[in-house]
């Protein structure tokens, strides 16, 4: 149907002349994606009723939220990040077998450089925070060990602070490393266990948290990048589940497949023998990779 | 139920889960609103389906129109304009009983402080396009005419452009006026006739109107606010018939009540009595007010 044809814009018919219009779209996907968002679109506002001055405070909003993005930082990744945007996308592009390793978000912290290291080596490269040491099995579906998996592992400091945040305070690439898996598919390190952090604040999508009565918090964890030719890959972190902000993570990166355990360790033979002087945190986590 | 007892966020719950997180918003209308738009948002991202390619570029789309806004553009505005949102705000604003003047949206180019003119005064200053004249009456819903109401008249000249848009070239407050009936309701005032003109499209939003094979152009038009104390304000357009972007204007401005017809007359006794040279156009409106 021509767009005329549908008639004049009326309150009713408004989201079917918008779409309408849109019948000479170069790209079949453009014209799907925007069929859906007037439909969305339009039926919220219906649903809303905003009024002049409410509408005129949505189209600040979106203003400062513009405004408040550069090169350093992403303002709408982060709108996107606290309405559970950024983990639908994940969620809907990572659809796996039951029992194979579910996604999280990526994050802005990951850097593709980090330094390859050996098993067992300390990725914590300023000896600050409770020692930690981390280890597991990477499997297939069907339980095998995965030989040659590729583990990228990043993670913030004891005071919630990644290496790319405290130039000059951290040394480069704290807290960060790639590791291979051998035959048995297992694999270690050492670090210091991390604390929760706030994301950026300050900004517009800070202010709509608070006016939400929400936190900024994440809670602590630690990123992964689980990788093997073959197999979908894995982008996910591990959760501390004695952290105050678990239930309430500000961008709803939590879920229950990803809860670790981070067990105290004092006895003093188990210490020494990992060569530590009083305690550590043992965390033992298993990735289970789907083929792709 | 508190945030937490729904449960970690997953694919099938994510708007609930977000939305629960809002329990101690400040404000109800505000939890209310974002309650609406993170359900929305879900449904719509749940149907697009979108990768994480084009998430970003949603993401980018959205950062681009952030960056055009300043002081003398505001591209977000642009947005809700062509996706028809300030249409339909403007039209859940201003549902008034049948029979009385329709709105349309109210337009970047309004200014507070036009002359007040005695009827029949030309606003066209500079002389340029072909004559008109806009006539008819301000009455009440039951016909009866509104004595001591102000009509506020705004139109771009024969080229597409208003006064403001073209500062040094059109002489200041060109194609505008205040007008204030007498006891019989009536007025009329001399102009030109006006011309389509494009939107700002060298953003953001002008890149999507193409994408979608969508044209930037408004039709030809009048801008009136028709007030007067105890009836409901008119904010609204006149709009030409024959203007070739009358069945697609680019903000969905158009409605059937309120296309105007634009006669030509040539008769010479008739042009002469107006004391026009040739011919002129003569654009008969009446305007109805509802109560408030």
């Amino acid at each position: 149907m021509e767009s005329h044809e549908l008639g004049y814009f009326t309150e009713e018919n408004s989201a079917e002349v918008v779409a309408g219009r849109n019948a000479n779209a170069k790209d079949a996907r453009v014209k799907q994606v925007m069929e859906i968002v007037t439909r969305h679109l339009h039926a919220a506002i219906k649903e809303i009723e905003p009024t002049q001055e409410e509408w005129m405070e949505g189209i600040q909003f979106l203003t400062k939220t513009g405004h408040k993005c550069d090169d350093w930082r992403q303002e709408f990744i982060l709108l996107s990040d606290v309405l559970g945007v950024s983990m639908l996308v994940d969620a809907i592009n990572s659809r796996r077998p039951k029992g194979a390793s579910e996604n999280t978000v990526l994050g802005p912290f990951h850097v593709g450089d980090a330094p390859e290291y050996e098993m067992g080596t300390d990725i914590c490269l300023d000896q600050k925070g409770e020692p930690m040491v981390v280890r597991g099995r990477i499997t297939d579906i069907d339980g095998k060990p995965v030989e040659g998996a590729k583990i990228d592992v990043w993670q913030a400091n004891d005071e919630g602070f990644y290496d790319v945040q405290q130039k000059g305070i951290q040394p480069d690439f704290n807290l960060r490393g790639v590791f291979h898996t051998g035959a048995d598919g297992t694999y270690w390190f050492r670090a210091v266990r991390p604390k929760h952090y706030s994301i950026p604040d300050d900004g517009p999508v800070g202010a709509l948290l608070y006016a939400l009565g929400r936190h900024p918090y994440r809670p602590a964890h630690l990123h992964f990048i689980v990788s093997k030719d073959g197999y979908d890959e894995v982008t996910t972190h591990i959760f501390d589940p004695e952290d105050p902000y678990i239930h309430s993570d500000s961008v709803f990166g939590v879920k229950e497949s990803l809860i670790a355990e981070f067990k105290p360790v004092d006895q003093p033979e188990k210490v020494q023998e990992m060569g530590y002087e009083d305690k550590y945190w043992d965390v033992e986590f298993d990735f289970v990779l789907a083929p792709k």
